[in-house]
């Protein structure tokens, strides 16, 4: 049981230069005994109120340094706060507001509301067990608008699809990956050093002068997955999911039109997924 | 991968009656090799189009006897058909589109759509493995505005939330629960002669003329747990999930009014959540 | 300037029965002035805190008798308290609880959410103007599996829709109508002395055993209109909207098999809309 | 009537480089005769299914010069072929594709969704009237985290509101402007050249380095519509929506705390709302 969607912001301010940190927080606990299911005896239950008031103290103490640490100092806090919790767990999503700029000048205090890929962690740890750390993106919408096909796939009576060698290639990215066991590290430091983000639009793009041939969804995520794993040492395991909306090329012959792929009508439902988790050692092996 | 959100509808004739089963699915595939993913050879691979329409033919072939029965008519093709499909998971859930009555009379051809707890069902295969089913009901969404209340909980300077004995009780259910490896189930049957969506109802609100005491959500999940495996002996497990929504007493002192509970205001976010799963094992020894 | 989706629950019990009204309020006002927005002086602004704390407490003090009567009273609180109002509108729409029912008993304080069609209202006045109520349903989805068709309509070299005698007619519908100018109406009287539900849906489907042909869908909005005009004299105007969902016949041809009707895909983008408002003089002249 | 969400992609190529425009386009008519309605006579009825192969037509024949261009062309269309057709309306939204950019260089074929504002426009017009477009931006959320404050307004018995002079200014931005009775414009030259969407960023925030005090949101609508109608002289007429969201300074006492404006809960309902319409005679006069 627990609290989902806590919802704030957390204003830091430096002089007059401002600093906004919105969250999403879900604190889910595991108790050490099920009585409150069996008898609905509540005595050892931590309310969900005293979940979400814990959550904004450490907010205010501590303050969001950055969502893993904010989401590794929750999971202590209940585990060395409270001896009847036998696993917590914490969610958190970031609110994607930037920094605005007028004519390059970075504004200290206004911001806008980009939502180009929502940054999330998680940190789970069981009694006696590790902290364990996830971080990732996600509702990140990409395309290519060639350098994509599918061609040479199994086929029998019920295929009706064809082979495609110049398709658009559109889809959602979830991704997330996982630190192991913590350490000491600096996330927001890996992200931005490393290039996270950036690593996995490459992936997705290719080079920007000619991109990268796609021969399908499968393909394209083991890419991001590949690149992701060999640019961020600290990365064990990363799993990668691909929702792809499909552009169908309108056939306008009975309206005495030739379509060379000029005007495309997107199929939202259904839709094509396909998941792939990747760690380090299978990534050696291949 | 696989394909998401199937939308169609199945029309079924009995002279001049209509009777409409509409659902969307979800079919998933694991296969074999993962040489897709490595080396962009897509040889083995089943398009998710092939998969689309696989799952049209087999509701133009077989219709939609019951949402599980058509489940499992799916993963039987694909585990019977491709001989490089190692793992199959379909999802279905159901438009709820009731028939309209006038006047109590029965329409023969006219629906209405009624989203008051939506069916789904889930079925998955390993090569080898058994087929198992599980069924649900979720957007459940129930209110009692009395006969419930948290006290005696757990309390530290953390704590802010009063002990109540009289507040109202208010969320969205989910209920999955498994059949175990399935036999020759008449499922509609099971739902309907077995009222699984009454047990719910009734578990979760008492009696009509007097209702009965919720000491917390805990113990209302584990009710409604428990009077469906005692009433529905085919049901292996069942996981219950209420994502309760909070109504606050407006304090209006400071606009010169006692509210004794008259006017309430929901809190949607952030809104407790709380889980649990029981099975028949656990359910003798409790 | 105004409050929008000010949410509340109006608990209201006799003895152990409960009564719920949970309503989402939007209360809008213009002033004499425009010094705020020219100016920055906001000495004649009503803070929309205030307008909250107005609809919360007239909930306390009157109850909500009906939608229309508690949009009315809101409407007279503006318009005589504060002189600088110089229009008021207010909508409210209702949160869809019905009471529960264990075979047949209903219960005392149990509610269940079904959202088949939400009723809303609207009331506006202009200083020194008559007060004006409407009402309405909305999202209220039906669907008729024959008995429509759509011939005979104007075609050019950009027709590439067939003429069809036999589809599936399935849409969502916004009715709204006006009292005029109100006098001492029982709202919920009317609604459900007139079956105003009741006569929408039997406008849309027909008699129960045998429907009725629907030769377009400007033909059905005009179907319900009449019948609403006819049976409800205290309705003045009434505008409806149906925004339907096309159900394309799945063609089966290259998966070798005839689709009778049977299997039909819904095209939820683009979906076709049609609107019309009609009155009694229009009504007579027809 | 009309056909609603007509969504596709205009994919136009120059060599190697790929640009791509998508849209949603709704098209609604209004007929000179109501016989449709009444009578269940299609003969002049233009089925949606044909409204929508136009614009699909259109775009193919003639591309997406700017939004407003197909907007009028599609207009024109209806007016010049259709006799019968009285009205006709035309909106179109743009779905925000941006291009993708590794490292600065600007990528041939890859584009990211960037959701911060969306585009759109509409035309409408007449038998014989002039033809008027209106463009505008819509969801754009911007915060101020200070440099905001709201003093000196109405009381009575029912304020609650305290006096602020520094509080978060955050809201959704909705303009829509004139562009009047249309003469040959280069409407995205207008957008760019004038910056129209800076314009409305920078009198939403102030001087980068310091800002600019907000008394209210009126005052704040008001500031964005001066603005826009002194750099932009096509623009006749604006109109500015704010939905604000109010952040809650928590108050930390009971858990012993003294929270400096460090954390904030957004209060996503009720939310405020504050629209203005200003013209150019109001803009001289004021």
């Amino acid at each position: 049981y627990g609290k989902n969607t806590i919802k704030f912001l957390r204003l830091h301010r430096e002089g007059k230069k401002h600093f906004v940190k919105e969250v999403e927080v879900c604190t889910h606990l595991r108790l050490t005994s099920a009585q409150e299911y069996l008898e609905g005896n509540n005595s050892i239950v931590i309310p969900t109120d005293t979940i979400k008031n814990i959550v904004l103290v450490l907010a205010k103490k501590n303050g969001i340094p950055s969502l893993e640490q904010f989401a590794m100092d929750i999971c202590n806090h209940f585990m060395t706060t409270f001896c009847q919790v036998a696993y917590v767990k914490t969610y958190i999503q970031e609110v994607p507001w930037q920094r605005l700029h007028e004519n390059g000048v970075p504004h200290i205090h206004s911001f806008i509301f980009v939502p180009d890929g929502i940054r999330f962690c998680e940190a789970e740890q069981c009694r006696n067990g590790p902290l364990v750390v996830f971080a990732g993106i996600k509702d990140l919408k990409l395309m290519k608008t060639t350098q994509s096909g599918f061609e040479g796939f199994y086929k029998n009576e019920h295929t009706t699809l064809p082979e495609r060698h110049d398709r658009i290639l559109c889809g959602e990215l979830f991704c997330k990956w996982s630190y192991g066991e913590c350490k000491d590290f600096d996330f927001d430091c890996i992200w931005y050093m490393n290039k996270i983000r950036e690593c996995i639009l490459e992936a997705f793009s290719g080079p920007p002068d000619c991109g990268q041939y796609s021969p399908s969804y499968q393909k394209t995520v083991n890419c991001i997955q590949m690149l992701v794993l060999s640019k961020v040492p600290q990365v064990q395991v990363i799993e990668v999911v691909l929702n792809n909306t499909f552009y169908n090329v309108l056939d306008m012959k009975n309206l005495g039109l030739t379509n060379d792929k000029e005007v495309l009508i997107p199929v939202e439902a259904p839709h094509g997924s396909c998941a792939c988790t990747l760690g380090r050692k299978q990534f050696f092996e291949a």
